[in-house]
């Protein structure tokens, strides 16, 4: 792309600027249409968010219970009352400590050669450490659950290999993760019912690449734990390709992971009170916890900086809304969602939280908004209009977020941002989530498109 | 973003997954929504395009002229070959010369201090070299060529530094190009006209960053020609931060460009031949041409390797176009557009053009289509809806694409690919426009777009 010049360029460059002026300044087809205009201006200019999520990736990843999660709550607390917002607090919540530990190994030792082959893992979140001198065993590679238990005793006294790839034809990676997930949430479980040893999972990414993407895991009570990891997707197809060769190469794993007594945190709170309704509460959050690896940047320092500028924004541009919008910092959404549930069981006597908006689905450009609640999915439908000229007015049925899971239980509509998401599970969960991966403009216009939208519930209710 | 779990999750998650099932499967609501589906999918799951993109910026920036320019008409042809698609044949095209030279440097010299302050920068596309010891002069900082013309006499025998940003607040950010990029073609004419000895432009991005962008500037009849460099976005606000206390600072500034005579190189051709009407051509194409910057890879190693891949995927899915669907892999675009002139201006009996395609707006997340001719946007806009599903649905009137131009003066409806621009001047004419910065969906689903887009202008006519 150069330079347009000469009469045709020249010709051919003025109707779209013209498209732009003739669509800013056209008679406003809601009440919202200008608003939303500065709001996204402001953002873009001021840009501030990218500033908020680089300070807040400073403390480096904030796993629940580690001193960086910590000095996340100190800073969301700090940069709530710079920004003036109201009744900035602390609210108290109870959250896991696990750690990674220092030693996390694998290596493949083919049946016939003397050559190791590293492979590149990581433990899944939660998982029990191997024993110190790791656990050696033959491997039993597996697509599905179905699979493994059809093979019977095969899989006895072995290392089960899930690796059934994300479907990279979906159109949203979400769905193709959907789709994957569940032999790293569920593979140590059921790689125990058939009397396997560990379970090797490969990586939740849409991508090939030498990174382990962690995540958490569960045990099932009355199942016996046992080890379980991520391998690379490079080192997954490397290791299926010498088990097609080689049936009788094993693995040693080595991780020294380890579940701690539970700890003390927080989730951390602010909010513009309504000048008219401030018992009405439409809440706005992402997460402060993220995993250990990279800068936890998509992942969630992006909603949550999202979060904040968008208070921000409409403070700024002195739009004070009728219902009070509350920006809430949760704690643990990754491994315990102890602060969405916190949040939720509190009680806030005289209260009525509205909505519940949340943006953890990486900071990326927005497209529109995934509503969980088929009601208030038709009321938010009528807003798509104003969302048009930052191409972000898909409202959607079908989305939330996870830290507001806990409130739409509780009958309150959840909301997700939506974004466009071909980059996020290249990042996800793994050290290659950090700052630079993060585009100021598309975390800044995610942010006002939340902020438009919050506004707009506090004006109209829902 | 975790694992969602418990039957509440659940049922969040299974409505956005039910939404894609139903809509994959749904009835077709034109003979292409499967079609289209199809070639996404295979776009997705083959993922060819980023393979052929890092071939060809393995070549290294292809400025019009260089070595590599030529591997990358060689690269072409060859992987043309490889996919088997027809007539692949190079078209001559003479093309202009330059090279930046061994030196390119420049300082800031306060008046009262002896420390001298390096600045990042780069001399633009055409520009002269400086003497070989620089030139050395008084700043003065202008924001227009109205304020540079209103200073009367103030800008002789200095250096005129072009200091307007990119307005950030402009939601495309090709509009924000089009505001701000006269400076940078048009201002050392416009400083030379008023007696100064160089021109220093602020760099053409969005964003701060320490590198200079280039891009091609131009010099007029009659006008002294004097040297013009483009100065980082960093070093131009501390340039300007400078001159506020120091009004005398001085900058030198070293250029060792230089144009060399012309030099004969080529347009890519490939095809594959309509069965009904096969002189019925409707052409998709990029520039092999790239500033000597980076890879090129953006700038417009996509927009080729996406051309290229349209037409693999035809072959692929066994779709054969009813009119001739013709891949051109322009060159010159970014210095002198002799590929896109040559290429229309050819004589070509028998053969009529219905409609050009361009992908050169960086290969990001397609957002739909502009069109630069109306009756063929009102003809293309009924077509959005097979688009829907990608994203991909806004057919917008306006656009096209520098090399395509030239088809368009002679009548032949120009359509430009439109992307999600956000990120696209951080990189442009730069050391970041490389492949990392390339995400692979992304760019594998703008080549499924094209292909759509040209598939069915192939069966429907325009």
């Amino acid at each position: 792309m150069k330079i347009l010049r000469g009469t045709h360029h020249r010709r051919l460059l003025i109707v779209p600027l013209l498209f732009f002026f003739l669509s800013d300044f056209a008679d406003a087809q809601s009440p919202y249409d200008s608003v939303a205009r500065r709001i996204a201006a402001t953002a873009l200019t001021q840009n501030y968010t990218i500033g908020l999520l680089k300070e807040l990736c400073a403390v480096g990843p904030r796993l629940s219970g580690s001193p960086q999660a910590a000095k996340a709550v100190a800073w969301a607390e700090k940069t709530m009352k710079r920004f003036g917002f109201d009744n900035v607090r602390l609210e108290p919540v109870t959250v896991p400590h696990w750690v990674r530990g220092p030693k996390e190994e694998a290596v493949a030792v083919p049946s016939r050669m003397r050559k190791i082959i590293p492979l590149s893992v990581t433990a899944l979140g939660g998982s029990i450490a191997t024993p110190k001198k790791g656990i050696t065993a033959g491997v039993v590679e597996v697509r599905s659950f179905e699979e493994l238990h059809a093979l019977g005793d095969a899989a006895k006294g072995r290392i089960v290999f899930f690796n059934r790839p994300m479907d990279r034809g979906q159109m949203s990676t979400f769905s193709a993760y959907g789709g994957a997930v569940d032999q790293r949430g569920s593979g140590a479980v059921e790689a125990a019912k058939v009397g396997a040893v560990a379970a090797l999972v490969r990586s939740m990414t849409t991508t090939i690449d030498d990174q382990p993407h962690t995540g958490g895991m569960r045990y099932a009570e009355g199942v016996t734990k046992v080890p379980a990891a991520a391998v690379s997707t490079l080192d997954a197809d490397a290791l299926s390709a010498l088990l097609k060769t080689d049936p009788k190469a094993r693995v040693r794993l080595v991780l020294s992971c380890e579940t701690m007594p539970d700890i003390p945190s927080f989730n951390v709170v602010g909010e513009i009170r309504g000048s008219e309704k401030p018992d009405e509460v439409v809440v706005i959050g992402g997460h402060l916890d993220s995993w250990d690896k990279g800068d936890g940047a998509h992942d969630d320092a992006g909603g949550c900086s999202q979060s904040i500028e968008a208070l921000r924004l409409l403070k700024e541009l002195g739009l004070t809304p009728k219902r009070t919008i509350r920006a809430v910092m949760f704690m643990n959404e990754e491994n315990g969602l102890r602060g969405g549930t916190a949040y939720a069981a509190m009680d806030r006597p005289g209260e009525k939280h509205i909505a519940a908006i949340e943006s953890d689905e990486g900071a990326f450009a927005p497209r529109g908004f995934g509503v969980g609640d088929s009601t208030a999915h038709a009321k938010l439908k009528a807003w798509e209009p104003v969302f048009a000229f930052m191409n972000a007015d898909r409202i959607v049925l079908g989305g939330g977020g996870a830290d507001i899971g806990p409130l739409a239980r509780k009958g309150v509509p959840p909301i997700g941002l939506n974004v466009e998401s071909h980059r996020y599970f290249d990042y996800h969960h793994s050290h290659n989530d950090t700052v630079d991966k993060v585009n100021e403009r598309e975390l800044a216009l995610g942010a006002a498109a939340m902020a438009v939208l919050a506004y707009i519930i506090s004006q109209e209710g829902l």
